[in-house]
């Protein structure tokens, strides 16, 4: 497929009708979970027959895919575009919570509970390698010990994953503190730990 | 229901098909997740008819909540096991990893990502709050300073959830580091933050 500006109007209805499956898939995965994807019950949402949408998208696990695909894409390019602003950990901290929590779906997709029966493609791994090199190259960068940075970058993803995660899921309703203020803690600690 | 020994033969008989119903329920989670457990579906699988089964569990939610249960039940009494014997934080740390990689269906279906429409009855939260004290005595019987028992406590909780939730999920694959390490350098890094 060629640039945006020089699609063919056929690719521009392709695409179009691609992001529209997906915007049902999302539906579906938040009143019924990704494990109940069913690209029958979008075809009939959307009007159209099954094997029509077949063309799109060959079965299930293709589809959870690109959604798998997209949700580790704009991460990458989130962490991308604050690491060309010059941020440092905290920054990438933020961005990461304001990215989580504006999703909570897409969140859980990528970093909950796995899909029975499926199982992510290589080039998927490769996208969420790069958000990997985002934080070891600000863990090098904060504090020049290459031989640690791979450490630093892990405690960065558990404990912020930690938390974000069970905020996420509800499990700090009702326990009198500001999960904000948690994870801002978390943040604080890591700097420290190793500063 | 008295104690197991002055059962009727038929509380014997309704605890063994509530046994045996939770069994398939675990099944059909791995295989295709909480969200699409059908009660219709175990009840074929055990050769029993819709109406019979629904004599053990009204519906989905009641069954769900009857493995949460459970769950938390089941680590709440290997919390309390350990804290009698004495243990203290590195203990819990262990006796938690080992709950959790002896059975990741049952970690994900309390602390992972919720099941769409469902909601944990007030009950579960007291068991949850039950492990939550544990946590809360051992960090404060460490470090006694209670205002800052229950910061530790949280970060004991998100941080080896994090490194649990990630690893059980697969993430770490192919990482080329051994999660166990990981998990214990945090297990250190707890004591040491706060010691």
């Amino acid at each position: 497929m060629g640039e945006s500006g020089t699609r063919t109007p056929r690719e521009r209805y392709r695409a179009q009708v691609q992001e529209e499956i997906k915007r049902h898939a999302w539906g579906q995965i938040a009143t019924a979970g990704a494990s109940a994807l069913s690209l029958n019950a979008i075809a009939k949402q959307m009007g159209m027959s099954g094997p029509a949408l077949y063309r799109y998208f060959a079965n299930r696990d293709e589809l959870i895919t690109e959604l798998v695909r997209d949700a580790y894409r704009s991460l990458a390019d989130t962490f991308a575009a604050r690491a060309e602003a010059g941020t440092d950990l905290g920054g990438l901290a933020d961005a990461l919570r304001r990215w989580a929590l504006d999703d909570p779906q897409r969140y859980f997709l990528v970093y909950g509970t796995p899909v029975p029966g499926y199982r992510a493609p290589e080039d998927t791994a490769r996208i969420a390698a790069e958000i990997m090199a985002h934080l070891l190259d600000a863990c090098a960068a904060e504090h020049p010990a290459p031989s640690s940075a791979l450490g630093r970058a892990l405690a960065f993803w558990t404990r912020l994953h930690g938390v974000l995660s069970l905020e996420l899921a509800g499990h700090f309703t009702g326990m009198g503190f500001d999960p904000a203020v948690l994870y801002a803690d978390e943040v604080r600690a890591l700097g420290g730990q190793w500063g």
